[in-house]
């Protein structure tokens, strides 16, 4: 399907926040890297669960559980062709990439790693993928090892080459930069990580709503993703990690559900992908999460990132035309995220006048404070795109920007 | 308000799961004990989330953010009032029951007890009380003891008493079983753990949804709650712990919203009860949580209590009539589950038959292996009763019970 099939205006009209008026003015929502809003099908997949559905999965004899069950399996089902996985053994239902890279971080990387041996992550990393590894560096004495960007906001191949060792046991890196939108090279990073024998993370928090993920292709070992980001509801994710892993990785978290049999003596542990999900899981959430991809699948991967790589070129042209505006964040290969600061003019400021257009940005340090002082700044301003915006949006963006500057600069 | 100016008819009829039909006849829910149903109210709260406030919280500048924010903080302050506790930095927000034990097993438990050191739980627990103390009896090297139950399912307090010793470090006990329905006496036996020194944690995912909780009046250290079992959605529940001792314990997952600042030097914690918080949280969990809260303070738990006692008390006498059914789990103070079984009956059999009249009940060990090994039986039938039942509803248990009863023995 090329885009010229798909009429985004369509794909627009089905998420109902859009029509709500922000003071005075239609919403302009460019903070689809916080949270991304939802289209109709996921909030109706929810209503009709909660309203026709809803029962605990995996135990109950009665047709209502047993239709819960078949609708949450039949969303790890979605999530395995979703992500290419080869099976769904190998599919964990986790609250959200921060949970799935703890997880990792508690399971392998602690059984795995012993002093000295090393975890390398990129200097682009959110929060998320680097305070989990500090956390285990001090509690195992491993080595956290940084992999520098250039001013582009770019990592070197060859840097990576040249850092990995035999000493390197981990390596976790993001695929698109929440808050540079870079697109890191994983395919190659993968490679790089494997010729010393080290595992690989992807954090793919960002890179899901925006671009086909074949994780056999990747050839990674974990993939994380977050469900809110991508169309989804909020409090679900996946850990995609290959089967061999999670076989010998030992559970997370104790409780029902990860366990075949409990006496007080000895507990014996479900198969995969049980043994990782203790406790009643998020089964409206893992619903909503198939519904959204869905949605993705419906609309296309390809179309999409070809709407948002359209809009990521007009939005970046049209802010080079702004004065003493800066980009942060020049990588050849970018999603649909444009980073910037303006001279003179401190971002919360920007952003505070903006809200008063009805324009939704952020401006933050956006989780990734190394990033911010790569580039010797406290903040940016981030528009980022989602599937429903237009270049309407941007023209409304600009606008904005242009009379802000005027009151502040 | 009395039980009489509550129409519990009123309050079924804000149900609509209640109206589906099951297997030709009106759905009859009595397994809220695995999972409730859902109210209109919370229903709605999720769907006017997500049509006209979703955004990310306490990171926005603008005014959808600010305003979910707002509604996120609201509902933490909805449970604070809910279990009295001191202040909202003493709620955390976790993915249910499971995860809150969890959480107080690696955080507190696994940095303040070492080897020799004891945890007590009793006999009639959830695998979720168990597991997570054996994971770490075979890490740290600590003892896990148990408090026995007698024959009608009750733990006797002297018996604690005789149990406790300086070498007690930690007792996890379950406000109600759920396998049994036994109210046990949590705030004797907060006062016993306290007397020789150790820390207690409270259960609270059956117990919520049935009786008013507070936390100050029990004085226990951590208590735990699922909303999915109290009416909520699924992937949301509270941690509730005292202040002073989340302020000394160590984070559990890291990532966004749970650090002040990070370089990859040092990352400098948020304050409570962010600490705890990492990631994007379950926004709308939270905020159909406090729904549910809502419904709950509403129809006041005192009435609820009250009509639950009156189910639990006719479904005992309904049943004791009908010949070699034995009812499992006889304590003196018990709320509205009642698990049995039948001679000559596999209960799976029963409730798969059972199902054919529309009528939901457990055949499981559910999740408590021990309490069945007690019994020396491999699973009960359970009927757990919720704030929607009614006299019908166990007029039809009955009815599909002994007409089951005539096919299976």
């Amino acid at each position: 399907m090329s885009e010229n099939s798909v009429d985004f205006s369509q794909v627009r009209a089905q998420f109902p926040i859009l029509k709500v008026v922000e003071n005075g003015q239609p919403l302009v929502y460019l903070d689809s890297g916080a949270t991304s809003q939802k289209p109709l099908r996921v909030i109706e997949a929810l209503d009709t669960y909660y309203r026709q559905e809803n029962a605990n999965v995996h135990r109950g004899v009665y047709g209502l559980s047993e239709r819960a069950t078949e609708k949450y399996e039949g969303a790890r089902e979605t999530v395995k062709q979703f992500l290419n996985a080869k099976s769904t053994k190998e599919i964990v239902f986790v609250r959200g990439t921060t949970e799935a890279i703890n997880l990792v971080a508690h399971s392998w990387v602690s059984e795995n790693l012993t002093e000295g041996d090393e975890v390398i992550v990129t200097e682009m990393e959110h929060h998320s993928n680097i305070v989990p590894w500090q956390l285990l560096r001090d509690k195992l004495g491993i080595r956290l090892t940084v992999l520098r960007m250039n001013q582009k906001g770019e990592v070197c191949l060859n840097a990576l080459k040249g850092l990995v060792s035999e000493k390197t046991k981990f390596v976790s890196v993001t695929h698109m930069s929440n808050a540079l939108g870079t697109i890191n090279p994983v395919k190659e990073m993968v490679e790089i990580a494997h010729s010393v024998g080290a595992k690989i993370m992807i954090d793919g928090a960002q890179a899901t709503p925006h671009m086909t993920v074949d994780v056999q292709d990747l050839d990674c070992d974990f993939y994380a993703l977050s469900g809110h980001k991508m169309y989804g509801p909020t409090g679900i994710g996946v850990l995609y990690a290959k089967e061999d892993l999670l076989e010998v990785m030992p559970p997370y978290q104790g409780g029902g559900d990860m366990i075949y049999s409990v006496t007080f003596d000895k507990t014996e542990y479900n198969v995969l992908p049980y043994k990782f999900e203790a406790g009643t899981p998020h089964i409206s959430g893992a619903i909503g999460l198939a519904a959204a991809m869905d949605f993705l699948n419906e609309v296309g991967l390809d179309n999409i990132a070809q709407h948002e790589a359209g809009l990521l070129a007009y939005a970046t042209e049209q802010l080079s035309q702004i004065e003493g505006l800066r980009i942060i964040g020049e990588a050849d290969k970018k999603g649909g995220v444009v980073s910037f600061v303006i001279e003179g003019v401190h971002p919360h400021d920007m952003a505070t006048l903006m809200d008063q257009d009805g324009i939704a940005v952020r401006a933050s340090h956006h989780c990734a404070m190394p990033v911010m002082q790569h580039f010797n700044i406290p903040a940016t301003i981030r528009a980022s795109f989602g599937v429903y915006n237009n270049f309407e949006d941007i023209d409304r963006l600009i606008t904005s920007i242009n009379e802000a500057k005027e009151m502040l600069v």
